[in-house]
């Protein structure tokens, strides 16, 4: 896992995300799994903002299947955040996302990671093709190999 | 335990806080001890903006020595919330706040809590008299007798 | 809302949960959001292991309308607790539970609460009778009036 | 990142964790963050119990620079589970963790990941060298490359 240092311009969406009391640990900044919340958060929140998840109700919903982080600078309640997604790959049933954690008006990345997720069928849980609303939605997200 | 319905005009202080995709549970709506989650981070976000909680420094500390919450409606990711905050009473070393959870755009709380903070001396953990500070900070937010 | 000191021999269900890291906030005790965490992992695992709970199956779900907890002493990780359960109530449609967390060795509860389920249609989330199986399985936990 | 299927006996140390209720999201299974917090959990308790972690005192702190993980196979509360944990590499100031996930009763990792701890100041922050205390405490977790 080989994360650059990663600044806004290089995230077609930015979300912005309020850090919370809870999420501090005992040495004074955010917990490192509090990180991956945010992400399932921001990509979870533009599938639905997007009209292509039904979080009840999707045929397809896509299960997490690899995730990863690096973490560059601490973060500590009540920081405000800006969650960047951009989209790496989009397969035959997976999406691979890349996202990085800005604390509001510092330009560089706190923190980068990915996001796996693998399209199921909601009751099977097998392997179902990216459906083509979550294909079209995703476009404008998908960039060059960084 | 008695939480009438509440609405928005009744907390001198209201505070955005917006779901993540780990609040909600199996059943499809936020776990009820994210509510208490969202309590805590309303009330020390208003210490902390107005500067009379530094969370790492201050020697004056309140500690959660009871708490509580009624559920009228369920709530679901991704709603957006407002957390209302009114102070019931202060007292010599504590302070008990009655808080509400809003969905955006409803009049009507989804639910209703309260929150008591004790202050103790961050070493000792011995009970202090609430600071001026404090007091003069939480002023605004003294309601009468609900 | 009023809690008396507790000891073990008042429930007849005991429960162990461990503590995590991420439990702790930044006081460097458990956070109070937590305990909550405890009282419905001890609940709905015991309504699960004695069969009457099915998390994605089951027709009547318990949804949670009120909890409270008042807190005597601190805990942290890596803390061993005891999570006492004994039902105060069962009505027609819901449960109350009344739940005391012991730190390992010590005979006195640390923390102390209620908890009430209200039985609903999975489906249409209307108000249904608490199921016979369930009222069964629960008979062992009821007290009298504490 | 590789993480390949894993094995009980790749792990020289192999710690208990019970899910909770709250660790399950919409879709019925324990959600991708829980899994890091599972990881915290079982690396600062071995940390705690050799006596090499005093959490609040300890001038030395482990500080999280880079976590991973690759999901095989859904769990969900009420799952008991192992968390196996290893050491791949212990570099001047910071420690390499492996760890898998194992559900009671399966030989194959549900989950396998890896989370580094860089040794830093507890007050500056600063990097430091990663105690003798530390080395000496992890030294039967250390296995050859995997």
């Amino acid at each position: 896992m080989n994360h650059p240092i990663e600044t806004r311009e290089r995230f077609p969406w930015l979300f912005e995300v309020a850090t919370r009391w809870a999420d501090n640990d005992v040495y004074g900044h955010v917990n490192n799994a509090a990180y991956y919340s945010f992400f399932d958060t921001a990509v979870n929140r533009f599938l639905i903002d997007h009209g292509v998840l039904d979080v009840t109700g999707s045929e397809a919903i896509g299960v997490v299947v690899e995730t990863g982080c690096s973490y560059r600078k601490s973060i500590a309640f009540p920081d405000l955040l800006d969650v960047g997604v951009r989209v790496a790959r989009i397969g035959n049933s997976s999406v691979r996302y890349e996202l990085a954690i800005f604390r509001r008006g510092d330009p560089e990345a706190v923190a980068t990671g990915h996001f796996v997720h693998v399209y199921v069928d909601r009751k099977s849980r097998e392997p179902v093709t990216v459906p083509q609303a979550v294909r079209a939605a995703l476009a404008p997200l998908v960039v060059s190999a960084s």
